[in-house]
């Protein structure tokens, strides 16, 4: 079994990789659900729905969220009635918050729900929210807090964060599936997520942590930083506003306790010595992912990197 | 303040109608609720929602529910997910239920989501549920109860009604503001809506007949039937297999101990005077609505009828 955490698109792109490396049973995604929220009288859950659609082969290439091809008439119906639309929904995407929300309403679980989604799309691997309960990630800015999808979405990121933290984290656990997964894990990967509001969250879980150190699998994170910037949102002025070093070997400190390996883009190569000096492996590869070629590429280098980490450590 | 009592297509028409001839704070439409359910988990109320939708000029004429140029992406994508679609709703009457069922969960009455949903439309008149409370029309069979819009929509009205209910009708009351409006009225009309499954629930409502009758306003039928068929829906059928007579007669025989007087259709013309052996004034005009003016023209025939019936009762 191989386990992916995730958080939304750039960890989707690597987990539908994954998806075309492997059998379906053999691959699970575990992904964050602290940037779900209520909008509507519905519950939107972003990053598993990104990378649900990812794997469906559905997903919209262009705007990183939602349905390719969809439409918006039900939103513009809600403005119509004078709602504030700042939070987008398409229309098939309302199908999937409209299920979704009525599922935990009978008192099925996210897990139970998403499971149900994911059987109705079609997809394989199994797709596991990191928890639960519901948990709030929480922007910390000079004016204030911000919940998550204000700064990300109404606020486009724009505002300097400076400090993160995740509203009822300490009720949340680890689901039954998220710990036998683990369990039996013959490789964990870091998908290049942001640190702190996508892959953080998921660490943050009380107990996700210690299941992923005490895992005998190796663990392998991609650097979702790249010659220094983010690919795709506000990841690299989140961790320069937090005192960390905007580099993949600022990200390779970040997960130095969790990982025994780390794979860089080749435009970073000069910085391999120096994560190594944190005491993993690491490897250079091409990590953008601009096509599903592409992405099924790197998922094959990450296992292989991951394979030979477990050869050297046994 | 003219009160209209209305169900789906013919009292939504005739309302609207009524709209056209009154300033919007002399005119409330109460409308039948026994047919609302919940689907894919959202509060569905297709004859407050017809009339609603009419009222505002956005109701599609050819099917009779809904709105106009709807798409219906929402529902593909539910169908994706293996739902059973059999009751269809468009994305901008997902959007109507999306924020109903929000107000509701929210606490809110159904009296008050439907206003606020009005205003959103930017309609003059009052519209009024029935009641706050839910009530369901069920339907019985040979093979058994129905609910309504099982009988109604998946089964296309076909069974053959042996008798109606309306579940949970001992727990409804009318809600203030339809008191409030009963008080006040100085014309009830009851629109060409079915008189068992539309009208029927409406007057069923404990205390809701008792208002009309001590009302001092003159009380106005308008036949559903029209030379002993419905223009729309199985009215026809149904008095017939619930042993009613199915013409207009038979509708002032079950308005009876209700109304003043009764419109007729001209193609009814001969009818008349059995309906005024029941006890009532008989009007014959051109009842069947074929646009707008028709609409308005009926409206204002209505009012002139009911207004000569006051000066006739003082």
């Amino acid at each position: 079994m191989i386990v992916a955490l995730a958080g939304g698109v750039g960890g989707a792109k690597l987990a539908h990789g994954l998806a075309q490396c492997l059998t379906p049973e053999n691959l699970t995604v575990i992904v964050n659900t602290a940037d779900d929220f209520e909008i509507y009288g519905l519950r939107v859950c972003p990053d598993l729905d990104t990378v649900m659609y990812t794997l469906a082969g559905i997903a919209n290439a262009v705007t990183g969220w939602g349905v390719a091809d969809d439409t918006f008439v039900a939103l513009e119906m809600l403005r119509t009635y004078g709602e504030d639309t700042w939070f987008q929904i398409g229309d098939k995407d309302f199908a999937t918050d409209i299920l979704r929300t009525r599922m935990l309403a009978a008192g099925r679980t996210l897990t139970e729900a998403t499971r149900a989604l994911c059987t109705g799309l079609g997809i394989g691997p199994a797709l596991l929210p990191m928890c639960d309960q519901p948990v709030a990630t929480v922007i910390q800015t000079a004016d204030g807090e911000l919940d998550f999808q204000e700064y990300f979405v109404r606020q486009h990121h724009e505002p300097t964060v400076t400090g993160v933290r995740y509203r009822d984290i300490e009720t949340a656990r680890p689901s039954e599936p998220v710990l036998a997964t683990l369990a039996e894990a013959e490789a964990i990967v870091l998908c290049p997520s942001n640190p702190i509001v996508s892959i953080g969250p998921i660490l943050a879980v009380p107990g996700m942590r210690n299941a992923i150190i005490t895992s005998a699998a190796p663990k392998v994170a991609v650097s979702p930083i790249v010659a220094g910037s983010a690919l795709r949102g506000p990841a690299d002025r989140m961790l320069e506003s937090l005192g960390h070093e905007v580099s993949a070997h600022g990200i390779a400190k970040l997960y130095a306790d969790l990982v025994q390996g780390m794979v860089i883009d080749e435009a970073d190569a000069a910085l391999a010595a120096p994560i190594r000096g944190l005491g993993m492996e690491v490897l250079a590869a091409q990590t953008v992912m601009r096509d599903d070629r592409s992405r099924e590429s790197l998922a094959g280098t990450v296992l292989n990197f991951a394979t030979s980490l477990k050869v050297a450590a046994g």
